[in-house]
């Protein structure tokens, strides 16, 4: 079985690409660079988990591609907000449809390169803000992933249903180095501890009594 | 109401364009650059004829992330075969997920700019070979955006059921340019007329009793 992991430098779905190596699945990671303010620093941890785990990695470039869209996580946005994810202003971190578009360049690689599967690390913790983790937003690309490529490519979302303290958990029973995530949303290389993506993250830790291994920006 | 008109410079989505004009919607014409044979042609005529209804034109530059993509199409790839749409040979010129992409990209954009609908140019000649051009490929993907822009964008594809010669029937009457169109899938300036996709272009044309107002290579 061949997979393509979508990687963001997280947490999320560097648990998912711990569960599939230790399935023996043959991964290649894949990270996109879409004009996040955090690009560079999410594609490195990508990078770093995949040497880790001995797998190619692949960044696909769509910068230019998605130049014009709007969104306070973009280059061209306005301030990442802070506060918890619960609250209404997060929802200007949503980029549109760019699980969408992920799924799809994902789907037609797999096709390319005849790998049936692609990995999402999307979870439960998503589902209010972002319209693009929700379960029938899954249920339905899946559908036409399914359509577009004949049957030969599907995906796989393992954590669709958890919350990040359960992924947390699973993924430090299979040795996930959490020390090569990272989560922050800010353009800095220290996390900020203060974003939606921090503070979901600190209480994931904090809810198992475990420490975070990275390093927060001190206040 | 605004809309984004994927254009791909062929006579399909020149008619879907003027229909969209010729209703009064406020258009916006978007090219993409994947890395095909044809590439410059198409983009070239795409570009033509929104200067002919005076719309802007943006060109969306997939290259680079479509590069490990496998098609005939492509100019990492094989030949492009010769003879009718109908033999088998046509389906190396499928681009894996080719519109599950552009569409992905199109919902992101058009939500970004406040565009309700995107606008598709395919029809019922492209099922048999393109799966992502099929009516059950079109109902999901349609679910897909409704969900991933929360009901904020759809699609239109207004020639879905008819083939090459009702779309060419409805174009002459609403007096699309298709002078400004080039249908032809080889790497070269004139229409090579030989093409799965020239001779579906030249059959529709005959059908009518009208001559196709582009050149043709000579043989």
């Amino acid at each position: 079985m061949k997979a393509l992991i979508s990687l963001s430098g997280g947490m999320d779905s560097a648990t998912v690409l711990g569960l599939a190596i230790s399935k023996g699945i043959e991964c290649t990671g894949i990270g996109f660079a879409y004009g996040s303010k955090h690009s560079i620093y999410e594609l490195e941890m990508a990078q770093k988990l995949c040497l880790h785990y001995q797998i190619p990695f692949k960044i696909i470039n769509l910068v230019t591609a998605m130049r014009d869209f709007k969104s306070a996580l973009l280059i061209s946005g306005d301030d990442i907000p802070e506060g918890h994810y619960e609250h209404e202003s997060m929802k200007q971190t949503i980029v549109p449809c760019r699980n969408m578009i992920f799924v799809s360049i994902l789907a037609g690689l797999a096709e390319s390169i005849e790998a049936e599967e692609i990995h999402l690390g999307i979870h439960a913790g998503d589902h209010a803000i972002y319209p693009d983790c929700r379960p029938e937003f899954l249920g339905s690309i899946n559908s036409t992933v399914n359509f577009a490529t004949e049957g030969k490519v599907h995906i796989e979302a393992p954590f669709l249903a958890m919350n990040k303290g359960g992924i947390l958990s699973a993924g430090l029973a299979l040795g996930v180095p959490y020390h090569l995530t990272r989560t922050c949303y800010k353009n800095q290389e220290v996390a900020c501890g203060k974003c939606g993506s921090c503070q979901e993250r600190l209480e994931a830790f904090k809810s198992l009594n475990k420490t975070d291994p990275i390093e927060y920006e001190k206040v």
